[in-house]
């Protein structure tokens, strides 16, 4: 009925309501398939859900053949470490799945908020015997990727029937957006600061908490900033939300994800007590992003989150968690899989960080960030193109690389590169992107390829998971 | 501030509004530790959440010991056909998982839609050349468990914002109602009724839509009541909603679960042309709930569903789909696993069926309706005890049995039975059961254990998932 209203006036009702099975009879049936359906419309809460990466990168890979100068595609776009093959996942980790998957003993429900072995594995990850640091497996909620924890994090904690708000960065990882405007919450956006190595601005920071603020977003280290914050800057954060009791959700994907020299603590140890709640996973740091395995650890302070805690316990069920094979390897894999493989992936990440970011320096009217960690920089566009959208357009017309421009982490003028591709994937990747910036400032080239501007949420500020 | 106000009044805001670096500084850190955090409210979308079989399972499952008289629990709760161990995953299943973890080509992102790989192989699936019907890769969404599918449709198909309302079958899985209030849209139950095999009440059904009904959810096979409904009954259906202009959501993730002599398409099938949302996946038919792969199949007349396609599209976008490695090994779950394998499945369960159908009409008090496929039959048991409530606790505690209550499924004075457990389990259930109604019949037992009611959800009418 209500389809009906829709394409014009609607029968009355009566001659629908009291329909008999005789009315149903499948003699009849030619009667009911005269009468044509009329579009369905969605609810909001969907339609306003969009993901500004995913829309860019599955636009692109569909296009994804070389141009007429025979270039093929190569990407840095999609925060994927497996994309090329150059940083293959451990032979401990793989074992360990398919030992789980084999053993068949791996493939019944695991409870909604995880196995006990799997969330006993992840407390002991974050307990810190020396910082006096206990983590307790019913800390440890266990969900289908980093994401989930994200997404059940923000249902939790930020309410829109009473008018709440969130605070994301800016720059800042699309996928908050996209939750934060599904949820249905108001979005304040806090100031990095690109000159002081994309650090909070503390005191703007400050003067957007009000008493709707439902709870900070804090990325360390950085997607897409590639920044890495000091224990101080993360106390001096975690201060002000104390002062305004304000919950802190900490997405630390890239935990341990530091360049040498630079180490970054995860939140829930610091000194200053606040209450935290930290998103992550094995995604990122295993080279597995496609295992959905994800969890969140609630940091408490006193009983402040004791109501939260069940909200998410009941959030949990509702897809009851991540797959029951990869929940049974965990374990393994966090206490097999050690240290010195990780850092030979962090190795690599650095140099080809530092490999990159020496490239860019040679080429004219762009200024790059050095990173500090993750997998990530932010390249300043602007004296090649004041539009980051065209710049990425036509960085994939003329030379088939495939940037994100940064309109859609909240930062125009910006691109956003991936590093981790093998070393001469960057080195062409950075020879063809001098060539386009050369061309451009010199005048030689007009674009007339890919459109970003078709993506449909492109122009409004969000995105959501890359 | 906003916790503040909840214990008492708030301090001036201009106190903390101008904090500035030096109020910051960690030296004077002792100040704010003084201050307590309050309790934190979490958003009421979290806590209207509530996943009845959960709670009771996970409830009976962390008190899983034997009783004094030295009996050893018995599970016949859980829809998880892999808990005794008697129904094996298939080796070839096994083994495509196993391949594709070592392969180390299965680690990446996956579309948030589902590799096309193993679209594909879905779409295959659902299509029947014979009946004319194409199911396209397009009309596939993967989604993270069959749980996921039915979470991603209802938050598409019906809109809080518009009161729209949803029906759902009574008795019913608990996950439909648990889902919709998540959502915050009415729910409406129409009958199914006992006598007929547990068919839906037509008129009743055609009685309860009215202008703001967005969809209605149909369970076949049916959780809880072993239902198998014909071709014919299911046009009917169809019919009702066509007349209606109201879509289907098909819950047919037990599709082909029917016991001998019996067949039921799922309803993309039927002659009678309805949009249609059907959600499926391998959990049930390949005994491994724990891999949460499921699936949405979306089955349009003209393109009423465009827009909603849209939307389920976006909604895919937040949890980025299924784990990679089951998602990669589909194709092959799909078309290695032969027929003559899950007819072996199926015939167990059947087998089991009857035997635990003949077993309890020699109990006194209370009657079965003989189920005609899936994995469940409901027990009316109240001249044994009319709340079923205490009925289960009674069995928990003086037979160590979990049945579930009918009161989570919207049908009190019945229990639900779980007959997947090996035959000598069910053996023994049996005896016990018929022993417990004996004893309570003549009077001679007084329960004191297990109390479902500490169960927060119950008493209010709605669960959430197995």
């Amino acid at each position: 009925m209500r389809c009906l209203e829709l394409s014009g006036p609607a029968p009355a009702m009566a001659s629908y309501r009291y329909a008999t099975l005789d009315d149903l009879d499948m003699n009849s049936r030619e009667v009911v398939e005269d009468v044509e359906f009329s579009e369905v419309v969605p609810a909001v809460s969907a339609m306003r859900t969009s993901n500004k990466i995913r829309e860019i990168v599955e636009n692109l890979t569909s296009s994804k053949t070389s141009n007429e100068e025979g270039k093929e595609v190569i990407s840095l776009s999609i925060g994927d470490p497996t994309t090329y093959g150059n940083l293959a996942v451990s032979e401990q980790a793989r074992r360990a799945v398919a030992d789980a998957v084999m053993s068949g003993l791996a493939n019944g429900y695991a409870p909604s908020t995880g196995l006990k072995t799997a969330r006993e594995a992840v407390a002991k990850y974050y307990t810190d015997p020396k910082k006096d640091l206990h983590v307790e497996p019913e800390d440890v909620i266990l969900t289908s990727g980093c994401s989930h924890a994200l997404q059940m994090t923000v249902t939790a904690l930020v309410d829109p029937s009473r008018n709440q708000n969130i605070l994301l960065p800016r720059p800042g990882f699309p996928l908050y957006q996209t939750i934060a405007e599904h949820v249905g919450v108001e979005i304040r956006e806090y100031p990095l600061d690109p000159d002081r190595d994309w650090e909070v601005d503390l005191d703007a920071l400050d003067d957007l908490i009000d008493s709707k603020t439902a709870a900070v977003l804090i990325n360390n280290p950085s997607n897409p900033c590639g920044s890495v914050y000091s224990e101080t800057h993360l106390e001096k954060i975690a201060s002000i939300c104390r002062k305004r009791r304000v919950p802190i959700i900490a997405d630390e994907i890239y935990n341990g994800f530091c360049f040498t020299g630079l180490d970054s603590p995860w939140m829930g140890s610091l000194r200053v007590k606040t209450p935290i709640i930290s998103v992550g996973g094995i995604s990122k740091k295993y080279l597995v992003p496609g295992w959905r395995l994800g969890w969140l650890v609630i940091h408490d302070v006193g009983n402040a989150l004791k109501k939260v805690r069940m909200g998410l316990e009941r959030l949990a069920t509702l897809i009851v968690g991540p797959n029951s094979i990869v929940q049974t390897a965990l374990p393994k894999i966090l206490a097999d899989v050690d240290e010195p493989w990780f850092q030979g992936v962090i190795g690599t990440l650095e140099d080809n960080a530092n490999f990159v970011y020496e490239r860019l320096k040679s080429i004219p009217g762009i200024k790059a960030v050095r990173p500090q960690g993750s997998m990530f920089m932010l390249v300043n566009v602007r004296e090649v193109n004041p539009d980051d959208l065209i710049f990425a357009r036509d960085c994939f017309d003329r030379q088939r690389i495939i940037v994100l421009p940064g309109t859609v982490f909240g930062v125009p003028g910006y691109v956003r590169i991936t590093f981790s591709a093998p070393r001469h994937v960057l080195m062409e990747a950075c020879d063809r992107l001098k060539e386009y910036c050369e061309e451009t400032i010199s005048g030689e080239t007009h674009g007339t390829g890919m459109d970003f501007s078709e993506c449909s949420s492109l122009g409004s500020p969000a995105i959501v998971s890359s």
